[in-house]
């Protein structure tokens, strides 16, 4: 199904440094009229990166949204004009100081397609080497590079709670599944 | 980890019938001083369906934030004061007129920790019996069953996109892998 609503008004409520806020009233396919909040975002891109022995990197950041630190792949926004490849391969490499000689997509998400526009896009990158990390000001960022059996003990036990680095996670040990059968 | 930020202001910017937007400037642990765009969200529920017969509930609605149909498990916002099992149940018996016997936890996940507070309990509904579906007013909803393995065919195929959807079906795929080995 391809069919577009019809945006009978829109109204920006915000507009911020991470995202802006629309009222929008629309008519969708159907019939249905209704007013919808929509945060608007220019789209984020992470990448699951796979050391040579098979160790995975992860970065724990604090979240002020959920109170918390949170274990997370590294992931970023998209710089304007960027494409996904090249933003993921950026994020990782500034982030965590790693740079990938191979990345691979994986697929393409949204987080909370309810109310945000966000897409994810989501790689693996492999073939890594070291350079030094240039984290931004407001990011404070401890790495770790777990086996991914630890990942799933981690799980296990309600630590990982991010969704795209659940994903990420599960979709790599599916993988090494099927490569051992 | 369990050291907390402090709040030095809060600002609502935004008090919506699904979500509010608050402006915080937070000192986080580690000493970054920040200010931060921040979604509340009541929280959410979805669950996996699975039928007698191995197959699935996905349901395909309009969603005006990304400005397509999407795949997505039935799920939807917690009511005050619901249990989160309670709130998974009452969606899936509302969307699509399924109760179920069982009901499981798998997961609490964050579907966007950089910037908005949800949390999505997912649960895996099982012992289906039909009951009368009720849909809100601006809830138009195509229920489809499909197979486990015509949901891996949609998600190569790039049409299975929304995050808690596609962490469902691989945690169900790894499930019945593991069963059969």
């Amino acid at each position: 199904m391809t069919e577009k609503g019809r945006l009978v008004s829109s109204r920006r409520l915000y507009d911020g440094k991470v995202l802006a806020l629309d009222l929008d009233e629309v008519e969708e396919p159907g019939g249905v009229r209704a007013t919808r909040e929509v945060v608007r975002h220019r789209g984020s891109v992470a990448c699951l990166a796979v050391h040579d022995d098979g160790r995975v990197v992860l970065i724990s950041q604090y979240r002020h949204a959920v109170a918390s630190f949170v274990f997370e792949i590294p992931a970023g926004r998209l710089d304007p004009g960027e494409s996904p490849e090249t933003g993921a391969a950026r994020e990782l490499e500034e982030e965590v100081g790693l740079r990938p000689a191979r990345m691979e997509k994986l697929l393409e998400l949204y987080p909370t397609p309810g109310f945000c526009d966000e897409v994810i896009h989501l790689f693996r990158a492999s073939g890594l080497t070291s350079v030094p990390p240039r984290p931004e000001a407001d990011e404070r960022i401890e790495v770790s590079t777990p086996t991914l059996a630890e990942t799933r003990a981690m799980m296990a036990r309600g630590q990982l709670r991010d969704g795209k680095t659940l994903l990420a996670l599960l979709l790599e040990n599916e993988r090494r599944t099927e490569a051992t059968r």
